[in-house]
């Protein structure tokens, strides 16, 4: 019998009947902000995300970049390779926005020399605190080796994102990514990249096609979610 | 004339007369916390601190360990070399506690396996945000080698003063230095380290002698200061 193993804020992740390397991952409507103060939720938002998270761990693995993804499954629902997740929130940045803009006082919109990559401890409890890499190591979170490897990995997979994005007519301000680690070892990307986890504004524009809309009640959430995945497919048809 | 260069919340600095390259550095009887949120003061505090940090300046010199300290003058200053001082607050941890232990929901008094160096962004406005090697360098803090430096000038200090406070009956739980670089480049410890920026337990009954008993109300706070002071005197006669 397949079994919830996980429930998150926006997916839930249950086992497969007879395939213990595997689980199926389902997209809900649900959206949340602020570590969850911040609770809502729009029709066809967990079918929207589900095929959007498909369009870019496909593009990822295009470029031999290793990704749990295997297959979707339904219309909310992908099949991907079990991991034990690493218990950091990676955090990429083209452009500044968001927390560390406002923690070095600095503008939404500055564009960094170099993609900046940050290290957050995933704990709902503690509000997933930012973390150093010195302090990674004191808390024995993962090796000196794995910071290497999310680093890297993190800045490929940004590489990648970014030239699809722009392609779609979006700068990707900055996203967060998890990774996880199969039973074999295997060091995967896991979790999901949609506009919940992604900034993503309009390269004319600068409108904002993400989780902003939600956070700031900017309102047309899932017309902009409709949309990234409208471009999405235009430019990977 | 001797002008005010610079007013800090515990000290003033004052240019020489004739002596470009020197400063005299006055020790107020002032105390802050809380980015100066909380206000006090005790007689007789810029007299200890000063005598306190010339005699922990002179044990790193002893070791090799290049500070800006050139002599006391008077009771209340020292002379010192003058610097321009890179923006980041050094922190070395051996013990948790404080605002570390907070975010990692970790409680006070662990013992590290290693000292842990911390970097924050001096900057009074923004309250002196954490920040990573990686974005003390996307933000043009300093540069890598200065990161290595620092880091490894912080854990020579670290060691200095831990066998010293520890004959002294005191237990290095961290501190906070700032560093600085003369007009040819070399760089230097400078500020100072006082039990304004240390935390300080006895060893035998965890008793605080730091300015946690000003911030938390305990009490005494005249009574620890002077007897960091008159335990140093004893192990350094």
């Amino acid at each position: 019998m397949s079994q919830l193993l996980y429930e998150g804020k926006a997916k839930k992740i249950w086992s497969m009947d007879g395939e213990p390397s595997m689980v199926r991952i389902e997209f809900k409507d649900s959206l949340t902000a602020f570590n969850a103060q911040k609770k809502g939720s729009f029709p066809n938002k967990g079918e929207i995300n589900c095929e959007i998270a498909a369009l870019i761990f496909q593009q990822l693995q295009k470029h031999n970049l290793s990704t749990h993804w295997v297959k979707n499954e339904g219309r909310t629902s992908m099949i991907a390779r079990k991991v034990s997740i690493i218990p950091l929130e990676v955090v990429v940045r083209n452009i500044l926005a968001g927390s560390t803009a406002k923690k070095m006082g600095r503008g939404e919109g500055e564009v960094l020399k170099k993609p900046l990559v940050e290290f957050y401890y995933k704990n709902d409890e503690l509000q997933d605190p930012f973390v150093s890499d010195d302090q990674v190591l004191a808390f024995e979170i993962c090796t000196e080796n794995d910071i290497a490897a999310l680093k890297s990995q993190a800045l490929q997979i940004n590489q990648v994102l970014k030239d699809l994005f722009l392609k779609a007519g979006l700068n990707l301000v900055d996203f967060k990514i998890e990774f996880g680690r199969t039973d074999k070892g295997e060091l995967l990307l896991a979790d999901e990249i949609t506009p919940d986890c992604c900034r993503l504004w309009d390269v004319k524009t600068n409108e904002k096609f993400d989780k902003d809309r939600f956070r700031r009640d900017l309102g047309k959430v899932e017309e902009s979610y409709a949309a990234v995945l409208g471009r999405l497919k235009e430019v990977m048809k």
